[in-house]
């Protein structure tokens, strides 16, 4: 009998032996972030802050190109303010840090206790909606200051019960667009707009396919008149809700009293929108691409794209290093798209197998190894993170591919990505397919159904802990019964677990 | 008698009239901030904030630069971390926001309390030395881990009584760099490298020449060994400490118990910093340059280089803004430095003149009038915010020169704000002297004078409101007698008022 050799991977458990912990070992592996001393709050380190950097980037640029500027508004929301939705409050209420004293002193013990309690306490903002429509109730007086067409970039606070990097944390990091409009059609087309930019950004910076959809009413932003996402499929066939886009309609208008003056002189409630995305996409960037040997990142969201290792014995020490800095020059000024190439020569005093699974399990796209014999033949020996093996090039004929390399490795990620999403949807029938596609032991993935909102609350959905996750834009229109209700409908949802 | 006709200007009060008001009135005029319903809270609108942008992208690629990495660590820092370190804890204790309760709870009037009291209690960060050095004993361990060099960008919160937009507000926002090093030599080296990086930023970018020094230790960072300063000097001749940098010693790293193994073996407590500079540099950077006009900007900081203002008749509309974009398209591309110059085609229908006053209040550098008249002679009529007047240029002539323009408006806004903080720097030998330079009708501004520790707490500093700003890192180092307390010293203080 023939045994296969085992083979070994960096990251222990593999994705198939235990997916959620494979997650946590990949964070830790890659250097990504860890868990703080504070609950449910993790420290960004810099390589996770890296790719956030990144995204950053890349989405602000977007959010300026059609027609949006930054601004700050105060993190403490006084607590009237929350009160003014009434659902909005309802949403929010269990999960809000709040302040009620500002300042310390010692008791009689020596220890530090809160001292000077506040008339009224304040929430660390979970959302801004409130506090932002305040600000927008004085900028918004005539027709001609619409729209207004705010972004900011901030932390929140939801005191979660479960957290999970990245994915779910009581602060994280993230942007909230807030917009006012003259009229409803405006207010939607926005609401549409920037999911389609969020999808842009997701399947063309960070290869994740994603499909764009409205939630059905029981999964709507906490005051929303629609809540539109993009849901991404992770590996292990779970979706991830990546960014929303919420139409509001005149509810925080009316909340915080956002009126305006219109053409023909009368006094109208405005029409607002919000969206967000935030830290959670870098969950979904390495649930996406990372395999068994720790994260592989799209190199349009790598903070470092080319790592040149030094291979030498202390006599060579000085021509290897020289040749290694003779190549990160002609390296220089290159770009992909019109994010700047970023390489690093890793001279660090540790062995050089060790070395080269860092930047393995760190997703670096593409090590150059580079030693006595490669610089004689004036050749590099280049692993890209993405493909197995090494390959011996021509110093020179790197040089003139790597850009290329590198976008191939981004569009690789994305058409296997593409190729996940495409083959984990399913159309399912009726309620027996629905429940063996969600059992236990099935792969699962997304089930395409047809949907009537009599659907909502259906008790096999609990059990199964499954979510109608949205109701795609690219609706095929055709007749049929829903799965759950048995109503006749021509609408068709997207079922999945959910992170 | 001839009367002298009364100049208007579009700020009133004057600076003369009335200097504390006529701050406000330019934040105001600019639209750069707001007061919020929040009590010491500001709202940093779009033109302010496009301010702060333009200053964490200059200081982000010197930090980067210079070595260091972003990271992100917990807005909360639980009490028994503050505790540490007992000079900072009572440094802080009196203005912290302090998080006692994780959800809120209708009452019976159906009013929000906070609920689900919470065991330990949590601060808002004022600053982050106790939470930072939690991350930093777990990645420190050995020498090999050193140096290590991190910044933060985040929002803080201090519990301030009294405050003043951009310059004391309850949150604000800042970066924190934070380093731990092995030796004490690097860590001094450190410390005094980003003040440098701050002043070279002020000077090269602001346009705002500041004195380089060390604090005297009444002045001191809680728990730091010694405080470095910028100091500049604003047009009512009241200091601004703009940046400071911390070498903190061992203290942090006892109290964090940042420990590494020697390359001997042997366990080190490692050497710290820490260094900041926030939104309060606006404040700085608007009252250097600004003037009874409104905001004056150097165009390094500026989030609009030039405004092309078309002024039409409804039948010349078409052809004249044609040759705005046209003079757009033609000035695409251009750069001050790295930053890329833009350009706005303002075609908000509002009155001309309304609308140059605007520009003149935001302190857009280059406003460019374009009419009918001006398109037949293919020429502009240029405005530049800090000269009298305006000029016709052709057109060509203006987009070939207006990068200098822009250059030699950053420069002549440093000298004169060079000559200015030349020209109100006094010597002052006896405390005679003293008194008259910080009575309360004389000019004041710094005044240096031989210190000596002995001055520290002398009452004749509370009595005129007066601090010691710093020990100047230029030193004549000539012997002579501390005005305040009389002992011989070779060190000299810059005394002053100060914001």
């Amino acid at each position: 009998m023939s045994t296969q050799p085992k083979v070994r991977h960096a990251i222990s458990p593999t994705r198939a032996e235990n997916y959620p912990e494979w997650y946590q070992q990949v964070i830790k592996a890659a250097d990504l972030a860890e868990n703080s001393p504070v609950r449910g709050c993790m420290v960004i380190k810099p390589w996770g802050y890296g790719i956030w950097e990144n995204i950053q980037k890349v989405l602000d640029h977007k959010f300026k190109e059609t027609g949006h500027q930054n601004a700050y508004f105060p993190l403490l929301i006084p607590l009237r303010f929350l009160q003014q939705e009434a659902t909005h409050v309802d949403g929010f209420a269990k999960e809000c840090a709040v302040v009620t004293h500002h300042r310390l002193e010692a008791d009689e013990d020596g220890n530090l206790q809160p001292a000077g309690k506040l008339d009224e306490p304040f929430v660390i903002r979970p959302t801004s909606e409130t506090i932002i429509g305040e600000s927008f109730s004085r900028w918004v007086q005539s027709y001609r200051d619409l729209p207004l067409l705010i972004n900011q970039w901030a932390n929140v606070m939801r005191w979660e019960m479960r957290t999970r990097m990245f994915l779910r944390t009581s602060e994280f990091l993230w942007q909230e667009g807030h917009t006012a409009h003259a009229t409803e059609e405006e207010a939607r087309e926005e609401t549409v707009r920037m999911l389609h930019v969020y999808a842009d950004f997701a399947r063309d910076y960070m290869a994740m396919p994603v499909i764009k959809g409205r939630k059905t009413p029981d999964e709507r932003f906490p005051g929303a008149v629609e809540t539109y996402a993009i849901e991404g499929l992770m590996q292990d066939r779970k979706a991830l809700q990546a960014g929303t886009s919420h139409f509001l309609g005149q509810n925080f208008s009316k909340a915080s009293n956002i009126q305006f003056l219109d053409p023909q002189g009368v006094q109208q409630f405005a029409w607002t929108t919000s969206w967000g995305s935030s830290t959670r996409l870098i969950g979904g960037l390495i649930m996406a691409h990372s395999d068994d040997d720790g994260l592989v990142l799209p190199p349009l969201m790598a903070p470092r794209h080319i790592a040149i290792l030094p291979i030498y014995k202390p006599e060579e020490k000085e021509a290897v290093l020289a040749y290694c800095h003779k190549l990160k020059a002609a390296l220089q000024g290159k770009f992909l798209r019109e994010l700047p190439i970023y390489v690093e020569i890793d001279d660090r005093d540790i062995r050089g197998g060790e070395k080269a699974w860092q930047h393995i399990k760190k997703g670096t796209p593409i090590r150059v190894e580079v030693g006595p014999r490669d610089m004689q033949s004036d050749s590099v020996f280049v692993g890209q993170r993405h493909l197995q093996g090494k390959v011996s090039m021509s110093r020179q004929g790197f040089v003139d591919t790597c850009e290329t390399m590198l976008m191939d490795m981004q569009a690789a990620l994305l058409a296997k990505a593409e190729a996940f999403l495409q083959a984990n949807i399913h159309d399912i029938h009726d309620l027996e397919s629905f429940k063996a596609f969600f059992a236990e032991e099935a792969p699962g993935g997304f089930a395409r159904c047809h949907w009537h909102p009599a659907a909502i609350g259906h008790p096999v959905l609990a059990e199964l802990k499954v979510t109608p996750r949205c109701l795609p834009l690219d609706q095929a229109g055709i007749e049929g019964v829903c799965v759950l209700s048995g109503e006749k409908t021509t609408e068709q949802v997207l079922f999945a677990r959910s992170y």
